[in-house]
């Protein structure tokens, strides 16, 4: 429970940690967190010596995790020296497969995304590996990107659509995709043959990290919704992600809430996905002929359609989007009873459609959460459109470099920097 | 995001921790979850050096929460000098007013018990005021127990059966106590003038809190559920209480299970406490005029006719718990779908008559989550008896002196000593 022990479990680091490695970690995490400042007053934040600061400093310089450059200060008093995050030398790499697409990301120590790819590619009607060799070409391309930035990938997380146990690495069982204990990440790694730590994990979960801001209260405890042709999604609680005992945590979408209803992709019935997930609201928006139930238009052309008719007062499109709004309500209402999130972020399809389902949505969790008020829980949409698992997993993957700094390496000089 | 802020936000200190503090946490923490060791090994696991290790150590000495004495080693190498938790000094209390009775419970740093108090009570039957009366009582009276001890409280945490506000240090609501708006915390220290802090929170988040055992992998990510006229709990995520934003995190009894069920005590229809809450099983298992019905006669006595019946084979009474231990099931289904607990715990009543329910529980709880076999959640029972909540307010009291072990004041010169 110690907070030593916090800095290890973030990333399942497995040595015996140091407190010059934590005291690292909470000058790192202090300036993401709060900015740009001086030595000075470091000191005084973390309630050590001057000298202290400058040495923890001065080996983050050298790791290339910081930099120094001069403050203004006001009329009274010597300029002080800032020190930031530098951004430039490492980055994080994102991936993603789901049943549309697969995508990656990179992204720098500042949160700069410094490249972006993806592709259309209908996962169910391919081979698991097939896919893989997809985003492995992606993730080739991306890692280039970051090379022509100057930069060095530290991890690369991909997230997938689906069950994945962190304890054997392994894609437990991915309901949509129709796959069953495929070893992503070692046919990731066998074809990559990369020299950084290479780790999957849950869509859902990635896109919770991204929408976690460090530093902003509001948002160190959320629930993120997260809606596919599945429901899943991710609890990050006072600004962790909430993983349980082996990973599988936030599989909202298999939450019984229509015991009566239907039967869902994963063999019970009345599944949370079964009311609210993407099939249900086309299923309830359109006939089978519709255009907007097309998978060859792409995802993101159907919803902006079905956003159009419902701009236009389309009595149908309004009707589905309320039913399947009041789902969410019901399933987030249950979820708000036992966490009492600040926000229940809507990301994925509900994001793009969201704003219809508001209304319904609120209406639902104010009539099914115990607190008054629901607790002071706020539904909100994600911003972060169809990236969020991508940019969770960039962030993730730097995450491990803010928990233990000493992972990226002293810089050598130039003339040896090269073999890098 | 980063440990500083997780040490501060344990117990919601204000001020700007320090390095210095952080340390001296990390080694106290060590020292509690790891066992006795010597400063050697301590300088080796903590990765500093010998004296830093000292000085801290020195310094948890003085504060009289470590003590050191002489190791045994081997035949080879010099006895070297262990260090150890000193729980003599400090105590946290624990208080607990429910429908049923109030009760209190003082431990010491080392986690034993000094002294325990309890008194049967009809929370229904009594304005707010003289409930709270009878506490401050048993209050007192183990705060003589701990200065007998030699010990000063650290802190009082009261466990209320309802929804806390802890950034209003207000009981929302009670709906079994039927309160509204109480403002325990204020009224205790106006009864009471302690010179330690006095926190609220929900007897759910105790139980879940006394569950949690330091150290222990299979107790760090735990769902307590605790049944009782409601049903409440709490959730523990990677050793750490998941409060929420407003600290209401744990109402599981209020997710809406059974839409076409029972009213509720809350106004809502079919609540989860509606189908696994103890009138539940009473109304289920006994006719009105039963004497397991009659609050006379003390809830462990009426519990333990229960299992009496059901051990001779009463098919009524066997039909009973299996009907609640389904609907513990159902919702405990719902809840390991989003949270991937290493085990759910049972409190409470539940805990009482649990042995009885676990076949039904388990048979929903393996139906009813995506992860195959349940995500490796198993089903425990707590062996804390009614004591769980009055003991996860003690030992959170003492978690702020973990936290900041700077809280207790150094030791002074007996002379001067004896004005504490």
């Amino acid at each position: 429970m110690s907070s030593f022990d916090d800095v290890q479990n973030r990333f399942g680091a497995a040595d015996q940690g140091s407190l010059r490695r934590t005291n690292l970690a909470l000058v790192l995490g202090r300036l993401r967190d709060q900015g740009p400042r001086s030595r000075a007053r470091l000191a005084t934040e973390l309630g050590i010596t001057r000298s202290g600061v400058s040495s923890l400093v001065g080996e983050l310089v050298e790791r290339g995790l910081v930099r120094t450059g001069v403050v203004e200060r006001g009329a009274v008093g010597r300029p002080g020296t800032s020190v930031r995050l530098d951004g430039r030398s490492v980055c994080g790499i994102g991936a993603e497969i789901n049943v549309h697409h697969v995508a990656t990301m990179a992204m720098d120590l500042s949160g700069n995304v410094v490249a972006e790819h993806r592709l259309t590619l209908d996962g169910n009607r391919h081979e698991a590996s097939e896919v893989v060799d997809r985003l492995v070409e992606l993730v080739s391309r991306t890692e280039d990107d970051v090379a022509a930035h100057g930069a060095a990938p530290v991890g690369l997380t991909v997230g997938v659509a689906g069950l994945v146990d962190s304890t054997r690495d392994m894609l437990t069982l991915g309901p949509n995709l129709e796959w069953r204990e495929v070893p992503v990440g070692a046919m990731i790694r066998d074809r990559l043959q990369p020299d950084y730590p290479v780790v999957i994990d849950n869509e859902g979960n990635l896109a919770a990290i991204a929408e976690t801001l460090p530093g902003d209260p509001g948002r160190r405890d959320i629930l993120v919704i997260f809606g596919e042709v599945g429901l899943g999604g991710g609890i990050v609680a006072d600004g962790r992600l909430l993983r349980g005992r082996q990973g599988y945590a936030g599989e909202f979408g298999h939450m019984i809430v229509d015991p009566q209803g239907r039967r869902c992709g994963c063999g019970r019935i009345g599944c949370w996905e079964t009311v609210a997930g993407l099939r249900a609201l086309l299923d309830a928006a359109a006939d089978t002929d519709d255009a907007v139930r097309d998978p060859a238009l792409g995802l993101q052309a159907r919803l902006a359609e079905l956003n159009r008719r419902a701009d236009l007062g389309d009595t149908r499109t309004l009707a589905a989007l309320d039913q399947v709004g009041g789902w969410i309500g019901v399933g987030a209402a249950m979820l708000t009873n036992a966490l009492n999130p600040a926000a229940i972020v809507l990301s994925g399809y509900f994001a793009e459609v969201g704003h219809h389902m508001r209304g319904s949505i609120e209406a639902r969790l104010e009539a099914g959460v115990l607190a008054p008020h629901a607790g002071g829980t706020v539904v909100e949409l994600s911003t972060l459109g169809f990236t969020a698992a991508v940019r969770g997993g960039a962030t993730l993957a730097l995450e491990s470099v803010f928990a233990d700094p000493t992972r990226v390496e002293r810089l050598v000089p130039v003339a040896q920097g090269e073999s890098r």
